[in-house]
């Protein structure tokens, strides 16, 4: 399969277009952004983990049958994946309070809640990715009533499975962001990564950090963090 | 029914106690505050419409079966309410942008929703009332499940008589906010005020602003938009 032009360079992935209308090529950077694009940087060795990690949840999940655009890996940063239209909302799922709910509502971190809470942003830098509710998705006509109920549907089974895979090597899954896209055919699938970069990863031992909040938060050896992860899944980098 | 010591003084209303414990008085101030009170003045005569207001839509929402903490009207500013423990919500139901959604979400005003938006936010003018969803409040303890979709089945059928009322005397109303507590009891009932402070209320036929957006958008005739929806309602004032 071959790289033709590029058609997106987004902040930590770059788009290819192939031969086939239906398929495209994610290249992952290794460049990190925080904060809506404020904070720059760059986290040596990142694409090459998230591309793998990202292929390995995807695999997983598609066993589960969750639908993704998961195709085939090509190379260390490369991947293959189905075209879709994405659906212009961040999906937030969170098992325990951190980062933007616990500034939002004035809480700590670390609170477990009895129910996971599942979230919508709209997918607008320009606005700062508001958050919004369902009402809200219908009323801007972001996504049928239906793909909703789906999208809803599958962040809870994704939340139950990544959960247990990662509870088995000892990292407690805190939240995790996905988006999803439509084929062409209209079917709703997973997109995008699933990454220290889109999850929060706490090492449910001692509680440390093992993920983009390193960076963020310029907690140090944010290389380290992101590699102990994928040793502990037995990802290969 | 004597005011014995104030309890509370908010933006637009004092609340004093009374001789029986489960009876509050409520008192309506010319003072108008916006965006989470940066903005301040006094709309002169608004505290007597608001009283006159809100009580003649609670009296009119009680007799559809919606329970709210009205007692009864004590005079040109002052109500006598049942006592409650407040649900920290904002619960704002919009059928055309403006306002906040408006600028959130992009978009111009004026926009028919299909279906009404309904949404919450966490009452912490620290915290600037941050918009929540049901998953969040439920995180949080805000309310319980039961007490959610109460307030939700509730502010469908409020929306419902207020359009209705309002359409016979050519005004559309576009948004409004209202609060609810609980009684001793733990019976939910509508609290707060309904008013030109807390809706908005646009001329059906010249879409001309009659509410606070006149105060906070720096309109001009603050007080005679207040008193034309009185006018119109048939509310002496």
């Amino acid at each position: 399969m071959k790289k033709l032009d590029m058609l997106y360079e987004g902040k930590a992935k770059k788009i290819y277009k192939t031969g086939d209308p239906e398929v495209l090529i994610v290249e992952y950077k290794d460049d990190a952004t925080a904060f809506n694009g404020e904070k720059r940087g760059a986290i040596s060795g990142k694409g090459v983990i998230n591309n793998r990690m990202t292929n390995y949840f995807m695999r997983l999940l598609e066993g589960c049958g969750i639908p993704t655009h998961y195709i085939e890996e090509l190379s260390d940063r490369e991947t293959a994946v189905k075209r879709v239209d994405i659906v212009p909302l961040e999906v937030i799922v969170r098992n325990i309070s951190a980062g933007s709910f616990a500034k939002r509502y004035g809480v700590k971190e670390g609170i477990v809640f009895k129910n996971p809470t599942v979230e919508f942003s709209y997918k607008d830098d320009a606005l700062g990715d508001p958050l919004l509710n369902t009402s809200h998705a219908l009323a801007l006509g972001l996504a049928a009533p239906e793909d909703i109920a789906l999208i809803r549907e599958y962040v809870t089974q994704i939340n139950h499975f990544l959960k247990s895979e990662l509870s088995e090597c000892d990292v407690t899954l805190v939240d995790f962001k996905v988006e999803f896209g439509k084929l062409t055919g209209g079917k709703i699938v997973l997109a995008d990564e699933i990454s220290p970069d889109t999850c929060r990863f706490w090492d449910t031992k001692t509680g440390e950090k093992l993920d983009k909040d390193r960076f963020r938060q310029d907690l140090g050896n944010v290389e380290g963090a992101y590699a102990e992860i994928a040793r502990r899944l037995g990802i290969t980098v």
